[in-house]
């Protein structure tokens, strides 16, 4: 399915600035966000299908889909638009196969050789860093940075022109533009926006940062 | 689905004893465990379901039937027989939504007040307990006993005719006789097959004290 990436927010019990999951979809949805990522590595799945669900239904007036972190079964449940899976969660053979055609599908990439291995006929997007430094998720390998971007959009524009990927990993207004002008397709966030005074406005300010560059760009 | 509880096999990779998962099911299934659940609480989506796919290779022989503990999505993409969920895992209906009818789904029960509001028709089987004390699981609450055990399957005796309960935790050759005697129609177990020097003989002790019971039940 065409996925929309241009702010794609990444919502994370763990990373919530004390606001509910179903607000914080609302805020960043109401501020400009495309697609809205569930990532949660601590709940039981039951509380898990509960929050997509609450979540899905906050996103519903704004036509913004929601993914799944890793978790076919919550996505399945749930009704969610389809997952973001990592390198150890679920083939994306065996997600496509689960989710269906019609399901949003998308993939970590943090090498060239990943982005020359990726399974693009199974995928929607990937998401591509962590680019900048983060303090969202443990870093195990040290951040690719603007040029490893480059590198990776370049083998997947290659491998298939408009295949979109996403800047992840330490994304603010003031650096999203150069990840727009290294080719990405948009950009992935959570602190910026969960933590954040105001996500709404947090996200309008990334949105036009990453809408003036892709205007930059063509 | 009708399902077999009489030896039902727990295997976990946190207490498997240095063998390998796969290893394991072969030597209970062919020692007479009749169910195998494959319960793993630490791995990676993407190993659990390259496990999962494992074990039924191994259980595929002997004919018994493999299930996933929580996991819906890992039971799908493995192509197990079924899950067994807790009350904090998915609900049974959307287990059963997305497993559908032939698929074998177990729910745990503790209490009274759980069994009395077990969705039985959603059920195959529930699993009764703790019975006793284990070194399995971190148990939250005092095991039920045997006396416990006698009053839930009271319940569902009464609720539905035939529908079965597997007594779990701390059971043994030696206690297992009592367990079947209160009414259960089998023995889930972990420790006493994982970590027995052998497996496969353990098993037949336990399969042989379970059949026993059951015979002088008759």
């Amino acid at each position: 399915m065409p996925v929309d990436l241009r702010l794609y927010a990444i919502i994370d019990p763990e990373h919530a600035g004390g606001r509910s999951l179903p607000d914080l979809a609302r805020l960043v949805a109401e501020g400009g966000a495309t697609l809205v990522q569930l990532r949660d590595k601590v709940s039981d799945t039951r509380a898990m299908v509960e929050t997509a669900r609450a979540v899905k239904a906050a996103l519903a007036p704004f036509g913004v889909p929601l993914l799944v972190n890793d978790r076919v079964d919550v996505a399945l449940a749930a009704g969610a638009d389809g997952v973001h899976i990592g390198q150890t969660d679920m083939a994306a053979e065996d997600a496509r196969r689960l989710l269906g055609r019609n399901a949003i599908i998308g993939l970590s990439i943090n090498t060239v050789a990943l982005a020359e291995a990726a399974p693009i006929a199974l995928l929607d997007y990937v998401g591509i860093g962590g680019v900048y430094a983060t303090m969202s998720k443990q870093q195990k390998k040290a951040p690719i940075g603007v040029e490893g971007l480059r590198h990776i959009v370049e083998v997947f524009r290659r491998r298939k022109a408009g295949f979109p990927g996403c800047a992840i990993a330490g994304i603010t207004a003031a650096n999203a533009g150069a990840t727009i002008a290294a080719g990405a397709a948009g950009v992935s966030v959570i602190s910026a926006l969960a933590l954040a005074p105001d996500p709404a406005a947090a996200a309008r300010a990334l949105r036009a940062a990453v809408d003036q560059a892709l205007a930059a760009r063509r």
